[in-house]
């Protein structure tokens, strides 16, 4: 149980351009961990070993259509430079060794932690969605099929649930793109409805980043493009996560 | 499971204002569903009797914030034309007896459906809230309060949760303020994080019906409005609810 009301706030915007530096990245000094490449971003991501549970792998829940894209996707990472983003638990299996910003204090309790959406583990009844993110082309694709309990009008998806999924798979392109940690703002017009149960194709592309902001742009369609179920523009706040000291 | 993908889509803005229709409401005629005062809304939305389960109610999670506020705004409901507003597991409870628009087909199979926010049954875990709705003041208090199921950066509520909750309080708003019924745009700055377990208070406001939308504001802050977490400007399209024939 959760009796306490923290007093921490965390105010975003807050971390300003020095002067003299170029309002354009990539960044000057590459060794640091604010600096740091896309490359080394995403192998420090997709960690090779680990025992933690990947969400973002095929059950019984999946309807065809996001069974086949994810399997067309996963073809694409041999061939075409694609990657598929593992999907933990919580952030902090995700920035495991690494330290968050200062004001950033992480409750070391032993609260079960889990990332907003991961927040259902019953097979198909929250969120099922995988992120494939392409490093060079600095895009991502969501596939991603809302379950009953994201429901909205009856029969679909809450608007809010396809908000959250979009911040979400902004949020890990952003990060990935260049250390974008935080949403600094959301634009969403939503068009069409989207069945549960049913497959959503989340189409991220890093339109550019200047002065210290990541600015993006999602479309969610049906998977034969016939649907557009909404479209979003999302700023994203770089922060640099540095390395734990071993100490 | 749900294996099937649907077919259906529901087109949002395809309802037009007819020609010579005002283009400010209120409505023309009173006595259709869709012309329905808002009185008449909350007595159909707040129903007296019924065995379904408020999940809208303090409970050993809360913060004391969060009870304070509630008991305090509970005071107002008797003098000062506030109305508690119930929170049922399904939007399938809340418009029990009514009709949705033509095209927005309700599955009538045995899934366990959730409205989304109420996804996670387990107090203090997910979202705890309340909504309170003034209606002649056409304005809202959502008391919000993240559990550690909503996490995104550790530690803190994703933004996502938050503006699943915002658009929540704005679909509840724009209902019993003129039958807004879906989400046309969300457009969120985001600007302080929310800690976990911590009281976020959502004022919403209407500020104006227009063109069959309904135009509205929100702003989430501490209770002590000493730190904005968020704005957010909503826009939602009006549609009728019929009644159900008994037939």
């Amino acid at each position: 149980m959760i009796r306490r009301c923290f007093q921490v706030a965390v105010r975003l915007g807050r971390h300003r351009v020095l002067p003299g530096v170029p309002q354009v990245l990539p960044r000057l000094n590459p060794n640091s961990a604010f600096g740091s490449s896309t490359d080394s971003l995403v192998s420090r991501f997709c960690l090779k070993k680990t025992d933690l549970k990947d969400y973002a792998l095929p059950n019984a829940s999946w309807c065809p259509d996001m069974l086949n894209l994810y399997q067309e996707f996963l073809e694409k990472t041999k061939t075409d430079g694609w990657i598929k983003l593992p999907s933990f638990k919580s952030n902090r299996d995700h920035i495991q060794g690494l330290k968050l910003p200062s004001g950033l204090a992480v409750a070391s309790d032993k609260s079960d932690w889990r990332i907003f959406t991961r927040c259902i583990q019953v097979e198909g009844q929250g969120y099922e969605y995988v992120i494939f993110f392409h490093p060079s082309k600095k895009k991502s694709i969501c596939l991603f099929q809302p379950g009953p309990y994201l429901e909205g009008a009856p029969g679909f998806a809450h608007g809010g649930s396809l908000a959250a999924m979009m911040d979400e798979t902004f949020s890990k392109t952003a990060y990935l793109a260049g250390e974008g940690l935080f949403t600094v703002s959301l634009n969403i017009r939503f068009k069409n409805l989207i069945p549960v149960g049913s497959l959503a194709v989340l189409k991220v592309d890093v339109e550019k980043i200047e002065d210290q902001k990541l600015y993006m742009s999602c479309i969610a369609q049906s998977r034969d493009q016939q649907t557009v179920y909404a479209k979003c523009s999302g700023v994203f706040l770089q922060l640099q996560l540095e390395e734990e000291s071993s100490q």
